[in-house]
């Protein structure tokens, strides 16, 4: 694996059309933290497989459009090259193009839409790193949700986008399970899967398992936190009586997913305190996707990743010293 | 009342158990800014006063089952010793409790949810407080507003949890007053008492009282902030024709009383100066709660105290020099 | 111009009146970002034609009432003589005066809230600008958004106060055009300057030309920039297929105009790059724009100018470095 990488970043040095192909794989990897253009080429299998198998190829170009679109932008705009060069300015125009290109029917006008959002989404990666690191913390997904919140509310007022496929307004009501489901075995595993897929809003049991691979090729602890996180999710979900279709679905899943590939992973090394805080972070971000739909019930849009952002931050911003030995009190 | 502490004190050097009780007294203490386990003791008790007489022995239940749980959790992330030892990481799962035992109908589940948000809310305090140090202001009851938002929002998408005493979910539209009503004597007392006892969601004199003496064996001019508070909160809410429901049931007056007594006492020197600016945050933050109670009307969650963060937030943000002798501009 | 300027300085320094009258002026002039006592006349003589011929003369006298109280409530907590001096402190209050004398009804409640408006108006800005300053941002018309919100959403909660002409409540619903409108040349003109007028609250073709005169004896630059920002949204707004009654109001302009004013002229030296980036900033205001009118529907209230600080905030935030000569990549 690292000989294939370090023949590919040679041809990257050579020809800039590689560079860009590079720098657009690395932004498709960072949706899940991988710096790794190998991670980003299986994430972009995966989405082609879940858009071709579930009949929308539109929302593969979508989400093409909006990386290359997000990517110029960047070179445009002159950002600070090495985080350029590590993807993290591509990553929040896939997913403003995937999500575009799923709940919008398409047209010229969708596409103009797409190059637009994935254009302001480096801005506001600009704008969110530079209040994040105050405090030391990463933007995440917040540029793709602010945007693309702002983008699919702008549709009720504008007639040339259609939101086909997002959500009904309704007034919040309580939720009482019309019967008491069970949770077999295939569901659970079904549930599980698709958890992870659906951080690209894809629904397919095939392009979690490409998803998977392409966690594993870059970090095989990040595999297993996207795993452990998706079970605890869908435990969890099930457990407080959710609807048993979003449980399957995946759909109050994704967000945690991410939770737990974060504080797990990414922002710590493992431990066991790391793992029993990175569950009950993983627990919490189950309720707050719950409570995100409730809210955002009147407004008819998705709660997209929003989630996975208020309580990844919440559980970094303390800054606890979870790493070191027991009876070491942090400073502070 | 200072021997009596300091006799308490050395017990608890003495003993980790009065030690753990110690601090989950200040804890509750620091619902109001109170740093002393006679104030805490004294809301315990009118807390429990409160929840017995209406029948709702589990609220009482609840906030004890939230300090414990966040006191725990605090010690194993291993937060800040000071902070607490001085209760400041206790008060938000104190009202975490209060708040869900008080809407949501007792189960084992509830009691699990308890927990999880009493955990939560203590991360969240670290969160907040980091953020907030950056210029130089107080966490405040922010962590416990937003943990029990989401956990509330939650229930809505949970057949587990039923959320008997939620408001229910309506439309925006303007109030008329049915007839002019007058506040006599006796409700004027009973308005500007329920005011300080919201604070701990309690409707109740008898607990008003006990929380005025909590305040006082530690800080007397708190508890006339506190009194002041609710009565320039009830004469604004009549003034502006709020509902009378509201108005004598002190559920216009919680967020204003904990106003005032930030303002005036905890974070200023009193003098007139002081006085006028927090007599007009404290006329600001009741029209802060209409409107928080107006926003989440869609939504159907209370506003908790969310009108009292938002607004002292707001006028200690400036960092005004209003101590300072007159003529003498602040260098800023 | 200049020593019409400098006479007018030289009596203000010899009379407290006319200082206070110039800081007033120059408060009024703030709102579209022009520290010039004669700009504030201007705008000031165009609220007034606006509002008399519109036959609500009150709208002038809430704007006046509110810029006077925010300047006195400055002067009384000693906020810093230099951002006092330049207006800064006022145009949050002369915005707060006339809209709420424009959605509520008049009677002696509606001016006592524009006062206690306008004045906390005051503590806002300065907590605004105290947080905007960790990252070298202007404090723009956030205060001025979140207080008037505040107000409006609080009188729904209130007898005393009838929000006249503010929008009803609705449930989210996806615009459909009822036919084909054509812009034809006097709607667009008529488009582009009501969206200059609107940044004032006012649908008028010559307070536009009162404005635009305003603008241009401090910043010919500014005065183009409104204009062009003024064409980018309505051919914005038109395109994606909005309300007729909205573009051609000036309704989806106001906010865009203020962005393309701050981000062309006000915070970066005008070059072709700068134009790019307020060009793609002004169309993102007008989706932005769409996006508040929708995500407000629960709500009952209007969106200001919240979608102008929004989006200039994400613009101004990555702090890129669009002046710089090409080839020489910002050290960020």
């Amino acid at each position: 694996m690292k000989s294939l990488l370090a023949g590919w970043e040679s041809l990257c040095e050579a020809s800039s059309v590689l560079r860009f192909i590079d720098v657009a794989f690395r932004g498709v990897g960072q949706v899940m933290f991988q710096d790794n253009p190998l991670s980003g080429a299986l994430f972009i299998a995966a989405i082609a497989w879940g858009s071709f198998a579930a009949g929308v190829p539109q929302v593969l170009f979508g989400g093409l459009l909006g990386i290359v679109t997000a990517t110029l932008t960047a070179q445009w705009l002159r950002v600070d090259p090495a985080s350029l060069r590590a993807g993290l300015y591509g990553f929040n125009g896939v997913l403003v193009g995937l999500a575009l290109a799923t709940f919008i029917a398409p047209s010229p006008l969708l596409w103009a839409y797409v190059v637009l959002g994935a254009a302001v989404s480096v801005v506001a990666m600009g704008a969110t790193a530079n209040v994040c690191k105050s405090w030391g913390m990463p933007a995440l997904t917040f540029p793709f949700v602010l945007v693309t919140w702002l983008l699919l509310l702008g549709t009720y007022g504008f007639a040339g986008l259609a939101g086909t496929a997002l959500p009904s307004a309704d007034v919040v009501a309580p939720f009482t399970s019309v019967a008491a489901t069970r949770l077999d075995a295939s569901l659970f595993v079904q549930a599980t899967l698709l958890s992870i897929s659906q951080v690209f809003l894809k629904g397919s049991v095939v392009a979690a398992l490409l998803f998977l691979a392409g966690l594993a090729v870059n970090s095989v602890a990040a595999a297993v936190a996207a795993v452990c996180g998706a079970i605890v999710a869908v435990i969890t979900a099930h457990a407080l009586g959710a609807e048993s279709d979003l449980v399957t679905g995946g759909l109050l899943g994704f967000s945690p997913v991410l939770t737990a590939v974060a504080l797990a992973t990414v922002f710590h090394q493992p431990s066991l305190r790391v793992a029993a805080y990175a569950a009950l972070g993983t627990v919490f971000t189950v309720v707050a996707q719950a409570a995100f739909n409730v809210a955002l019930t009147p407004l008819a849009v998705p709660a997209l990743t929003g989630p996975f952002v208020l309580v990844t931050w919440m559980f970094l911003l303390p800054r606890l010293a979870l790493d070191k030995a027991t009876g070491d009190p942090p400073g502070k």
